[in-house]
């Protein structure tokens, strides 16, 4: 396995699934996964695609800036860590955003989401 | 145990020492840690704490602006995240930066870093 290219991988498919048809995000978490966004708490699969389609925005484009990645230990887990810009449809400026993803193993060979950590950061 | 406040406690402890006395850092290390710094990749606790105290600045001062803390699955490990801003001493303006610990725990029960990936945000 490449840790750079499995996270950059992950990383594309992440955000453009988000900026394309968001309820799709779905497939990528799990029961136990947790997500925290501008320190809301949410978790299980379904909870987290309803937090993030009733996002109070509809059309966005995320503009990546850094992936950085690190294997997270025992479990074959993996650390990816994500800066980058976000665009909201209608809005002027673009909002800088910084987000940490913990990806695990999945039977089948795959990843999915057990940690998801974001948060925008003002100017 | 009370997450949050560990996450918020280990910050504060974290940044007090690195705006103080870098190289008491090493006692938050350990040999399987890494850092990326940046983009560059450090591992073990002497080099960690070698690149941190060889850091281009001699005085900083980190300000925190939020802490978002996560379990990080069965090694009973603690995923904590932070936004903050870096003032470098002769510097007018601050830096806006994240940082994630993956933080793990010890035999004596507390814990060390695993994982600590820094990034700038750059405006």
């Amino acid at each position: 396995m490449d840790p750079e290219g499995v996270s950059k991988a992950f990383v594309e498919h992440y955000y453009s699934t988000f900026d394309t048809n968001r309820s799709a995000l779905s497939n990528l978490y799990q029961e136990p996964s947790m997500l925290t966004f501008e320190g809301q708490k949410v978790q299980g699969s379904q909870n987290i695609v309803n937090k993030l389609t009733s996002l109070p925005f509809q059309q966005c484009k995320h503009s990546i800036t850094t992936v950085d990645c690190q294997p997270s230990g025992p479990a074959a887990g993996m650390l990816v860590f994500v800066s980058g810009n976000l665009q909201l449809a209608g809005e002027q400026h673009a909002l800088k955003f910084s987000q940490m993803f913990h990806l695990m193993p999945t039977p089948q060979g795959s990843f999915y989401v057990y940690n998801d950590i974001f948060r925008l950061n003002y100017a």
